[in-house]
């Protein structure tokens, strides 16, 4: 009776050990962070839709989705500021043509995931926003380095009276 | 004493035939049907994405998004035919031009939120389809009559070999 005293305390904390190290889980993402820490938000393929967009310089199209305090934030107007715990995700393709509608553009290749994660106090040194993009179908993280974020936010700065978001919320009934 | 027995029940019918008449509820929806009696599905803004596309024939934007069973259909590759209670909706905006980022094409005025409903048992004569078209912010129900839908399949006819679907699921990780 003594052994087992001391065995289900032991058994009990590596099974703690094991699942706080994220290694027993197996609904633990395989997809590594980003350079800056950021992991993978979870679930994002089933957020709702904000905005799309077709970019004609770089020939891509895009869906810009948000996790549920950004599409509450969205569908009430309260986005300049967007309010903390908003995620804004943008999924981008390559474009491509329709088989059998020639005039309509359409998603070809997958091109990446990229995230904006508001947390004022966690990101005050690029907005308030944290960012990270993950790479094609195999999801490889952005940046050589937590620098790669000079770049993000340095080309979101033109839309500094937007609270430095590209994305105005569609008008959807 | 007599007379409060004879009153409740007259209230009780009053009430139900209220609601069965859909007059009495709030929650009923206040978008009028299609004229084939297709009714606006409901918290179609909160379905996940499938696709989006940009037509340069008619400058619109779209997105195309899919009910749970779409959906599951759409990640399973299991839309040749698309399964019965499939809903696929069409957002679709007229093209805006963004102010700070002139190269992007994004969402303006809405155009209208089209539908295309699987039941083959229900609509043997178009492919298995139910469609319904609900017309700008005011959702103002497409078609004259019941006969809009020749309209709506005679474009789809193309189709046929993709089950009358223009869409193509888009990769998505």
């Amino acid at each position: 009776m003594t052994a087992r005293y001391h065995t289900l305390p032991r058994l009990l904390a590596a099974a703690m050990a094991a699942l706080l190290s994220g290694t027993a889980c197996c609904t633990e993402s395989p997809v590594p962070a980003a350079p800056n820490g950021i992991t993978l938000p979870e679930n994002y393929r089933d957020w709702r839709v904000i905005a799309s967009s077709h970019r004609v310089d770089n020939n891509t199209l895009r869906v810009i989705l948000g996790n549920d305090t950004a599409i509450e934030a969205a569908r009430s107007g309260s986005t300049n500021p967007w309010p903390d715990g908003s995620i804004l995700g943008k999924l981008v393709w390559k474009d491509a043509s329709h088989a059998q509608w020639e005039q309509a553009v359409v998603p070809g290749a997958f091109v990446h995931a990229e995230f904006m994660l508001k947390d004022s106090r966690k990101y005050p040194a690029t907005g308030g926003w944290g960012y990270a993009r993950w790479k094609g179908m195999d999801q490889e993280p952005y940046g050589a380095d937590a620098a790669f974020v000079q770049e993000c936010h340095g080309c979101h700065m033109p839309m500094k009276d937007n609270d430095f978001v590209f994305t105005r919320p569609a008008a959807i009934p």
